[in-house]
């Protein structure tokens, strides 16, 4: 899923990202609640309708970045006193609120209102996220949904085993009120070695019948790892974010599209790639488009790094059906995984 | 013609120009020679490649800028020492180098270079100058130029009618060597009233049968009075770097996006427009993009006013054939000329 923050994923159209094959799209239920504001989606009839999207859309809940972004007033066992990080407005959210929200945002898939502490973390205070997280998504339950709309429940528990597995059979233990299940609490700051233990710490008591999405990781080979492991849905930034860096990925590696080195370059951004920025331009114009600020070079970036992470999920899909899936991971480990001298977490390597 | 300053018009991909209908253009042989550097465009086989625009491309000669933007280190009868705006790289421009330039820029249309003086200015002063154009422009005429390319001569003077008609009369002389003919010093610092007596001081020397071009004069009423004066063509930045503001031009005037009093508008940004922005977007989502700074927003503007403009020189002409444009030119004035409260010289009013 590309991530649409403020009712847009960043320097595309939607017609865009249907050419490109997206069937759903990320909101961020914090940010639109600030910014325009419930008034707003409400004057529109929903998020669908505002941001002219009229595919699939799914809500996270608000709960990571009134946590990571806002300034926390007071917490209390009905939700989270908080000023705006925009004006300072003071603001409370818990989970009836997060639940309301989404629901006047209309989205396909609310996601339950939970607390994701960053790492380093100590397990006393993990323990007490996660009972937090827990009463909380037992309130979500008790809430009005959209009509249609699904219900995600989110393990906590951080890199402690014992949270993680408490976490997963309390939300396991709510009868059957989630039509899906996260896993958050991963990538936050925890060393490279503990992301996928995490993943895996939560995965196991999941059911298989019902969607797994793993939230805000998007390296390529994290995916395939993920994936591995019983993953099935992502959401992550990386795509439009670093495109904006004039990060591009291609099947053989990424690269800085902004080097000197791209100057006279006459190819295509990835040779063989039928995206509308490599149907039509070439490296060395999107370095000088990228040099100079203009706002094409982070369209263009943007369109194709997307385009990219769609056919790298097909590529998985198609590998897995066809029984390749086990070579496509190790081809993509090679590419892009650690050995390859790859960051772990989003840097922005050459 | 939209301009392309930086090998690109602002926020817009070519694909979106073709669809609105532009034929032709601007390119900044200035700007373009300081980045990418002609190294590159050389590399790219000229402009049109480097930016994928298969349609007309018309550059200024880089006088304007390279008097007004970079910092000027020596004059002489053959050209410019200056340093570049982007680095203090010292750099040298005169006749030879700009047609040199324009040469493997590869552009459709070519422009003298030319001394435009800004406003106020003695006439001493711009004696001087059409002086250094009419110089300038003779050595322009005896440079090779791309294959297939047009040459227009420039006429300064700016507010004196003496200057105007020994300039004008000066690239007369010079026997045929135009393919056109450009109005140059005009919206330059000069008080409202003496903009379009700067337009017919020039325009009565130039001959019928060649195109005369307006340079960089874009408010919609001033369009009109310089075409009922006798002026073919027109470029100007306003369209899209109004829109970067939030400024939104309509048949009814204009109006700023962004205000507050859009947030609930569930309207487009002009009733009855049919360009991308209209079909499918409300004044209340481009008012929040605006007001987040996300890139849609500047896109959605821009897009709209390429079209608004593109609508308003084709409801012209049409006026024109059908013997309708007095009243167009009477229409334009009430909406947006200065007896509409409308300032003369691209200000931002509501």
């Amino acid at each position: 899923m590309p991530v649409g923050t403020q009712a847009t994923v960043k320097a595309m159209a939607p017609w865009e990202l249907e050419e490109i094959g997206y069937q759903i799209i990320l909101g961020n239920t914090y940010h639109l609640s600030v910014r325009p504001g419930m008034e707003v989606i409400r004057k529109f009839g929903g998020l669908h309708r505002f941001e002219s999207w009229n595919r699939a859309i799914l809500t996270d809940s608000g709960g990571y970045q009134v946590f990571s972004l806002a300034k926390l007033r007071k917490m209390s066992s009905e939700g989270v006193w908080f000023q705006s990080h925009v004006d300072g407005t003071k603001m409370f959210m818990g989970p009836k609120e997060s639940m309301a929200i989404q629901r006047e945002l209309g989205s396909d898939i609310a996601m339950a209102f939970d607390e994701c502490p960053p790492c380093p973390c100590t397990e006393a205070y993990e323990a007490a996220a996660v009972g937090r997280t827990l009463a909380w998504a037992k309130v979500c339950t008790g809430e009005p949904r959209a009509p249609g709309q699904l219900r995600f429940g989110i393990v906590q528990g951080g890199t402690f085993s014992a949270q993680r597995e408490k976490c997963a059979k309390g939300l396991l233990a709510m009868n059957g009120a989630w039509d899906g299940y996260a896993i958050g609490g991963v990538s936050v700051g925890e060393p490279d070695e503990l992301i996928l233990p995490g993943v895996e710490l939560s995965v196991k008591w999941l059911p298989r019948e019902k969607p797994r999405y793993l939230m805000g990781v998007g390296q390529w080979w994290q995916m395939c790892e993920a994936v591995a492991r019983g993953v099935d849905m992502f959401d992550c930034v990386m795509p439009t974010r670093l495109a904006r860096h004039g990060m591009v990925f291609t099947k053989a590696g990424r690269f800085n599209a902004r080097a000197a080195a791209r100057r006279m370059d006459e190819g295509p951004l990835e040779e063989g790639c039928q995206c509308p920025a490599c149907r039509r331009f070439s490296r060395g114009y999107v370095r000088h488009l990228l040099s100079v600020g203009e706002i094409l070079g982070a369209r263009l970036t943007a369109t194709h790094n997307l385009w990219a992470y769609r056919d790298f999920t097909e590529r998985m899909k198609a590998s897995i059906r066809e029984g390749r899936f086990a070579e496509f991971r190790r081809e993509t480990a090679k590419v892009y995984g650690p050995e390859a001298g790859r960051p772990m977490n989003g840097g922005y390597g050459a």
